[in-house]
């Protein structure tokens, strides 16, 4: 059965089709600035590497957007699929499931309510993710979609680390808690990880270090999540590229008066215009950029690396306490994947948990590989995430 | 040399005589309600241990509170001094030293400028602790005086540390970064916890969880603070008695919207009515009644509790990997000291350190004692933590 695995964000729609016995990626693509000028679609046949193609082409919305890329999976010349027929499921990403979901589930019009229900907690994401699904709907009625929730895999964590030292009245009242994000790929990458530490998952104490542009660590033992650093809303936790992580919740108050901002203000800015891309006083949020100013001695890229690396590393000390113990450490997403500088760095924190780096490794590029020295007493790889392929998983299993 | 102790609040004010060379406490006391309705003085005389005496006595000014200090110092029957000429110096605990002030300071007038030119950093505090320093001045001319930081221990934290990922002009014009608190009890009490080590303090990795209604855990690696919990304020960090320590600092502006509040009122709301109060469901601030719920079933009292000594486990695992390894962890104030339940609670997250608690040493109470089994890989111990003597001693160090 091929999925179609739709990410639709509130003017863009990634999409993937993954063919759901051989895993294997038939076809990807983009369509970027929907409902604005200029918008375009980028399309790749992966099953005979046709190469990529690019078209400007008016999209006024989603609905447009989601017919051009069915037009171009069944495209004579470059398509993947003789006919819509050939999809046998749609799986959408959703960011924020709230409390109700803590698994995947088959969407019908009972879950696009309690959808909408949560999206307080996620005014940008979940109601774009639900134009997606609407659109999907009315043109391939009868197909069968999934909702995979970004949220779902944290929500095994216990009371004490979810919940936030607030009066218990936010909580009843607005939900107010930890949810943590990038769920799919936690999931997806500490299994990868105990498989190849060869640990049973159901067995072993995993730190999985999701490391791009938006970051977040989480801690999963015996194949639950008992914690994530990602909170409320995605901007807690790590130094991201633009987001300034855990800070004084004092610290707002005290901006806004200073600056003659509002609250909402300031939280846009810690969102948008802080992270590395601040520290590196503007440098650039982007990690190639910031290791060769490091390397080329700018003070402000080095003060910005030091710190990612730093608060990656905190983080790990502290999962392991949580945990009392930890068996395997994973690196995953953009910088995760492709810094070996970064992840030299953070490791050089942890010699006192029996880490050694084994340098060469380290250097290698490889989907899954070995970071750390085969008699280090944890292990460390870099294993690369794969959040369309853990929904076509998460899909298939729901509707087959 | 006698040195005479205050901690001076915007409507309180504690002291102690402390005789410099034989480090003895000779008079306690607290005048408490300055400038309102039943104002009061406690006194005790520690040196023939006379008793507590209580007072009602009107306080219009913080003069009128020095005074009476003086007074009941050099009273006939209960002073403990002959005269006053008998103080050879005050030491003045200043809560915030900002950047400036690294270390403790002979107070001149370049002195008080410069701490109310970082008052903005504290206004709750520092203008009540320069009333203090003015009304001993008006009351003890020529008497020499110091300042004494809760700031300047943790100003030897690198960068990486004290650095928010915040536009780095907020730290350029209003210098927002961490300060941390406490720094005289983590001071004390790392040199302590070295001491009882046998480790030389220059060569030891401390970590330090001071625990009373204010909270806060830091590490010191070879007789520097490296990190600390608590921020621009005293806010961050550890899940304290009424404030809620860490969480995601989006919450301010959604809690704020929910409830027509302004960030100034949640900002309050987590400073006065939030951390195990709160999370008790308005139980209890304080530990002994909250021990007392989890015991007998309470399960917001359970969640209070765990969810602190959680937290405090994980700032332990976090600092072990700030300084790649720790030594020596200290519990100390109000519930390190007294709570070996809480202790018990933390030391079972770090068996992977190789900690072992010894229930007996731990179920004991002194001011300083052991509480891991003697061959624990780390060692671990309760030591009484003793602000107004450290106090005296750097007084002490910087007049004689």
């Amino acid at each position: 059965m091929n999925i179609l695995v739709i990410n639709c964000g509130s003017s863009s729609l990634k999409f993937q089709v993954i063919n759901a016995e051989s895993e294997k990626l038939l076809a990807k693509g983009l369509c970027e600035r929907i409902g604005m000028d200029g918008s375009c679609i980028t399309y790749e046949n992966k099953a005979d590497d046709t190469g990529k193609e690019f078209k400007e082409v008016p999209m006024p919305d989603h609905n447009k957007a989601v017919s051009l890329v069915l037009s171009a999976l069944t495209n004579e010349k470059t398509g993947v699929l003789k006919s819509l027929s050939e999809i046998g499921a749609v799986g959408h990403r959703i960011v924020h499931g709230g409390e109700k979901f803590t698994t995947s589930v088959i969407i019908n019009d009972e879950v696009v309510e309690a959808i909408k229900e949560v999206s307080d907690l996620a005014p940008l994401h979940n109601p774009a993710n639900l134009i997606g699904v609407d659109a999907c709907k009315a043109l391939m009625p009868g197909t069968p979609m999934v909702a995979v929730f970004d949220t779902a895999f944290h929500q095994t964590m216990p009371e004490k680390a979810y919940m936030y030292a607030l009066p218990l009245d936010y909580y009843r009242k607005y939900k107010v808690r930890r949810y943590g994000f990038h769920g799919t790929s936690h999931s997806f990458v500490s299994k990868e990880a105990a498989k190849v530490a060869g640990k049973a998952y159901d067995d072993c104490k995993t730190i999985v270090c999701h490391l791009g542009n938006g970051a977040s660590v989480s801690a999963v033992m015996n194949g639950k999540c008992v914690d994530t650093s990602m909170g409320l809303t995605p901007l807690e936790g790590l130094i991201m590229g633009t987001r300034s992580g855990d800070l004084d919740p004092a610290i707002i108050d005290f901006i806004a008066g200073k600056e003659n901002l509002t609250a909402a203000d300031v939280v846009s800015i810690l969102n948008k215009k802080s992270g590395v891309f601040a520290l590196s006083d503007g440098l650039s949020s982007d990690f190639r950029d910031l290791e060769e100013g490091y390397l080329s001695g700018n003070k402000y890229a080095k003060l910005a690396v030091d710190a990612f690396c730093y608060r990656v590393a905190k983080y790990i000390g502290s999962y392991t306490a949580s945990m009392n113990g930890v068996d395997v450490i994973a690196f995953t997403a953009g910088i995760g994947e492709n810094s070996s500088f970064v992840r030299a760095k953070i490791v050089e924190y942890l010699g006192y948990l029996g880490v050694t780096l084994d340098e060469e490794e380290n250097k290698k590029r490889a989907d899954v590989h070995r970071i750390a020295t085969a008699d280090s007493k944890v292990q460390v790889y870099s294993i690369a995430t794969n959040e369309e392929l853990a929904i076509a998983r998460e899909t298939y299993a729901l509707v087959k």
